[in-house]
């Protein structure tokens, strides 16, 4: 079960000026649910996209990635071509000519070339794409090619998520309102054999394309790259942000100037949420934990603390047992490799109670209280260094039984 | 179950000249068992360790790094001190305090200096050490020492561990026969709460300090470093090397001989079967996993790959469900963060069936195979880098059922 996880309301998810979607049932994988998606782009789209840092990278990235460099500044990306059931990982020099013969596919259709096309697929490493199945879907999918159809897409993109994944915003930019809205789906490696974390955010506020680049990473930083599982880096990947540019707003060009702040709320809440509904949906999850360092001298080490917490399988293990482990979390913090930390200047909080002080229980604890917190699904760790003012911010869930389960039984 | 894991036969274990060893009840931890222990050694046996590098370590650990260098020359080590039940970490100045109170009490009885004594434990973190307790238990460890003691020393110092650890071997220097003996208890923090690996190993034949500093840290680059559970470093890890120099053979200065040679071969034997056993006793260990990169440019990246697949979790799952799943360990590989690794190069192994080949599937190679492999209660997964000939080893278990019951249910 998901934790305060629901399935989205499509009325709150609002069209993007310039982005249609249209899904179909390909077969890809398991049979009799829609496996595709194509996302088509108004000309004159801006896209911007970071990838996995996996060595181990899926065609799929390869081609997107040297599609989003070779494109020739007069032209645009055109289409979007996501499926699931297949992740076209670990698949050699096969695996990239079965993508781009997908994008060739959908280019013929659509008239564009296919450098103007990404693929992106997701589900078990190491088959390969069937590309003919694919071909046979794409008329379906721009059949059914609507602005409305935001919900459509979270589903086909499903693996074993739960539930589909989707978020939307509404930003006054100098006066302009514009629209955000975003999908994901299952995070990192949480899924079995099952590549990818994907998740495609569109605005028609109109953005440059060095400025699209320099938001999506700034976004990443805030969202996706805040959360964890199981510390599994994925061979898929990939996070997309679309600027159509339809909305009436003049081009945004200044990362300095107030428009680009106001968008930038937008595109970080879209995808912030689409982050954390992941870690909601995660493989046994029981628990949503934030993790929050402060006071560190430079948000890298920071993000190292948070993630030697959020990795620890003590601590995740403590918090789905309900219980307030001090020492689990402690030792997490003392070897997150910071050699210079002086450990008798730590607080430790869970949610508003102060457990260690000055690196040692705080004499007004109570286990109680700290028993009272664990009991929640939703729980804050909070841990003060005191010797400076970087901060970082992780997302994660505890490991439980269905975890295990879940990964031990996917394939027998 | 441990696997493929048994009870020492105490003729096995041969006694060290120089070494007596006595083992009280003193009610620390769990009522009605032996949680003390005096290792006692003769006038000029030259002591040296090495300890966690966690930043939240425990008192004993600073006590007995500080008793290691503050030393007069003349003087030597007299004897270590190990209690069960307590780990005496995140004590803060409490916990400083007492472990001194409990060296300056064994001193009082042994008539040598405070300095002289090496106080180590292990137990429930965030408790205070009952000093009393272990003054009153330690007569009763003097009036038991024993040459022949190392099994009920090994019994003394278990926590959650199924089995007692002792490993023994008899090198031959130059002519002269020594011994090794040495025992260990469970690692890092695979115990919840129960903080550290603990290991001691003495030899009669005759070190060098300096030499015994080398000694102690290249054996635990080939034992107790190669190991992991989960990949939390605990808050008391030790590992002591002890040589009483009781053996007719003469001092060895030299690292560059063959003596030096000789005696490490025996030295690094009897710390990885400890560490070996360490990993067998795991908890909720299924499988014993060893796993060997080869063909690195650098030693540290071959580590850095190989903790990257013993730390993933969905690596331990499908070794847990016997599973010969490809992808993960590619995938592990991959996020190992070696940036310039050419992945296409790359060969791995499950025992001697060919699984990968230059970094995609062997034609040649059969699931049936590689399930027959992973059934078995040891694996070897051997990935080639195939660019250098850099190596390395690490040695594992599985993620099963019964760690998360172990971890989440311990102090419920």
């Amino acid at each position: 079960m998901p934790v305060n996880l629901k399935r989205p309301d499509p009325q709150y998810l609002k069209p993007v000026n310039g982005v249609s979607l249209g899904v179909a049932q390909a077969e890809i994988g398991k049979p009799g649910r829609k496996d595709l998606l194509v996302v088509k782009l108004e000309d004159g789209s801006r896209v911007a996209a970071v990838f996995t840092q996996n060595r181990f990278c899926a065609a799929p990235v390869v081609v997107a990635r040297q599609h989003l460099t070779m494109l020739d500044p007069d032209a645009s990306i055109k289409a979007l071509l996501v499926n699931t059931g297949c992740a076209n990982a670990g698949t050699g020099k096969e695996g990239m000519s079965a993508a781009r013969q997908s994008c060739a596919q959908l280019a013929a259709l659509l008239g564009c070339s296919s450098a103007q096309v990404l693929p992106f697929s997701t589900g078990v490493i190491m088959e390969p794409l069937p590309v003919e199945k694919i071909g046979a879907g794409l008329p379906d999918c721009l059949a059914n090619l609507r602005e409305d159809n935001w919900l459509a897409a979270a589903e086909a993109i499903m693996t074993t998520d739960t539930l589909p994944k989707a978020a939307s915003r509404r930003v006054s930019i100098g006066g302009q309102t514009v629209t955000v809205t975003g999908i994901a789906k299952g995070a990192g490696m949480i899924h079995p054999n099952m590549a990818t974390m994907l998740a495609f955010v569109a605005t028609d506020a109109p953005l440059s394309l060095a400025l699209a680049r320099a938001a999506v990473a700034q976004a990443a930083n805030h969202s996706f790259n805040c959360i964890t599982v199981d510390g599994d880096t994925s061979t898929n990947d990939a996070f997309v942000l679309i600027s159509t540019g339809r909305a009436s707003a003049p081009e945004i060009r200044d990362a300095g100037s107030a428009e680009y702040q106001e968008l930038m709320q937008g595109v970080t809440a879209v995808a912030a949420e689409l982050a954390q509904s992941i870690i909601r949906d995660g493989e046994g999850a029981t628990k949503f934990i934030t993790i929050r360092i402060e006071g560190g001298r430079r948000d890298e080490e920071c993000r190292r603390i948070a993630y030697a917490i959020a990795h620890s399988p003590l601590v995740k293990t403590a918090f789905f047992a309900s219980d307030p482990n001090l020492g689990r979390i402690l030792a997490a913090v003392g070897k997150a490799g910071i050699s210079d930390l002086a450990v008798d200047k730590i607080d430790l909080y869970l949610d508003d109670v102060l457990v260690v002080k000055n690196g040692g229980r705080h004499p007004g604890y109570r286990e109680s209280d700290g028993q009272r917190v664990m009991k929640q699904p939703e729980i804050s760790i909070r841990v003060t260094l005191n010797r400076g003012s970087a901060t970082a911010t992780v997302w994660t869930c505890d490991l439980s039984h269905d975890y295990v389960t879940i990964n031990a039984e996917y394939r027998t």
